[in-house]
């Protein structure tokens, strides 16, 4: 099959690879369409060299049929819609135990610490496969993964309908979480500098601030009686977005980490301890997650189609990843891994 | 009467200060003994002179027996043994109506915005007054106010009976959050550099950690299987204190927020994200608290005896605070605020 491998540090080759045989208990899945994650770009930038085995096909955001089963698989037939939920936990480690499997203490994720979904044909454990409705197209349905996180983070923070959300980056997966947020009934606020990413947001529906512009404090007490914001997302992984979250939430708010901080930022914990505020962190996706994800992304009613910068085939994912690397307001960018896929 | 006020920076004056008739929602009472908080160092040190009008009688951890009661007071009786929970807030704000009155966000703390314990008599809301059982000793009560924050933070920790718990910084909060915890269930290990402090909490029975000697990190992980911490008071308000907690806490653990930092300091948000963290702040308390401390109390089974240092006369005020300054191995240090007080 083909398949495109990393190589190393900005370096990507479309090659002739082998075919897996699905052992007893995994699948095969013909993939229609791979999402470029954000970790995905790190590795293209050779950041993650300790976690990737070069030459090594990367990518986790999938969506395909099922091509073959191994022998002891259940439950599933040739050809049905499926994605893939790309968590391998060990079972044995404190927190697999706990029922925290998504955060195993020795968790490998498909599509880093082994061969990942840029590839025509993934082959992957059974149980991390998620049936999808027939009638979902595959193009969104390679959403299904970064909405998943989205659902994550917005279980994490227990918002109530109603409640007074800002949203602290404009990313895919900020705007992932507003949306969900929003479909969950919050009343949300995106902050972003990004003047295209702002402007997708005002054309989704979401009120914005632009910290560059206005200040979001400002903006957000006297939105709220002075108090502040119920929730908090931050997503932006910035020291100013740091600074800014322990202002943002009111006595009692929740904040969620959600981004990823490559060094401790400085956190004002005084005001933590000042309003009781509550901050969670959150990593990835449960199981519910992945069906939720999947139920939001059937019921037609999020607007993932516009979150869809751009769609590049399977022999241009370096052209695909340099064009991320230089187009920083692009949103979710596909890749085509069949030059023939199901709708 | 008489009573110590604040007069500036270092310095307290033992004076005759005319006695407040008590208005018709409101109780006086004769106080037995004053405890000195953490906070009131802070005042006496003159950091805190915006808050306090000099001159002024501070101190808020108030036990003594009613001496007189406004006309609309129900429910109590002259003479009754009863302490004070010092939070009049405003019942207006969108804080105090959602349920949250202890972080009002107009709070005034009785006895730093008003004149406080530090006299013969004390005026306050009835509202205000818990009711203590009359084998209680009035010495022992006065511990109530500050044992009433370690039973909110232990409450706002969630912790279950079995839980893993690190209380990191053992002063007078740290060791009733010790005491409390282990009340509650709670395996409890003691981390302070302090070795006085560090006898004492041995010989309350806790096990402990001399980060100085060894690394917490290291212990921790040893005796919970690699995992860390169930939960985490960070009570030391210090930068290495921050910087550990993201370290001990096992994968979803809880980290409470306890101390009062000067400054934002730097924490690994990253690890907060990766092992799914939940930090909480917690701040004074709430009825129920007060209730749960009396109850402690009264039980006779907490080792409070043994935390009281010292106890001065109300007119030796000053001394106790240079005592208090030049002792960083004390607890707790009482003020007896009459000549003849019930026991």
């Amino acid at each position: 099959m083909k398949a495109s491998q990393y190589i190393k540090a900005g370096q990507i080759e479309y090659r002739e690879v082998p075919l897996a045989e699905p052992g007893e208990n995994e699948i095969r899945v013909k993939v229609a369409y791979c999402g470029i994650c954000g970790t995905d770009l790190h590795i293209f930038k050779g950041h993650m060299d300790a976690r990737v085995k070069a030459p090594q096909a990367v990518g986790h955001e999938v969506s395909g049929t099922i091509a073959a089963m191994g022998s002891k698989v259940q439950g599933f037939r040739i050809g049905q819609k499926v994605t893939v939920r790309p968590l391998d936990n060990c079972g044995q480690c404190n927190t697999c135990k706990a029922g925290f499997t998504h955060i195993c203490e020795k968790l490998r994720f498909l599509g880093i610490e082994t061969a990942g979904g840029f590839a025509q044909y993934w082959t992957v454990p059974a149980r991390l496969v998620h049936a999808l409705p027939e009638e979902l197209p595959l193009k969104l349905a390679a959403l299904v993964e970064p909405l998943a996180v989205a659902c994550h983070d917005v279980r994490r923070s227990e918002l109530k309908p109603g409640d007074y959300v800002v949203v602290n980056g404009g990313g895919p997966i900020g705007m992932l979480i507003a949306t969900c947020a929003r479909a969950a009934g919050g009343n949300v606020t995106l902050c972003e500098i990004n003047e295209k990413r702002l402007d997708l947001a005002r054309q989704l529906g979401f009120k914005v601030i632009n910290p560059l512009k206005e200040d979001p404090v400002a903006v957000v007490r006297s939105e709220t009686g002075g108090s502040g914001a119920d929730v908090v997302f931050e997503v932006s992984g910035s020291e100013p977005g740091a600074r800014v979250i322990t202002e943002l939430a009111r006595p009692r708010g929740t904040i969620v980490v959600v981004a990823i901080f490559a060094k401790p930022v400085p956190v004002d914990l005084h005001k933590f301890f000042w309003k009781e505020l509550r901050m969670v962190g959150a990593r990835v996706y449960e199981a519910q997650d992945y069906e939720q994800a999947i139920a939001l992304t059937a019921g037609g009613t999020l607007p993932l189609e516009t979150l869809i910068s751009k769609v590049f085939p399977l022999s241009e994912l370096q052209s695909a990843f340099e064009f991320l690397t230089k187009t920083p307001d692009a949103m979710k960018v596909l890749i085509q891994c069949n030059d023939e896929v199901e709708k």
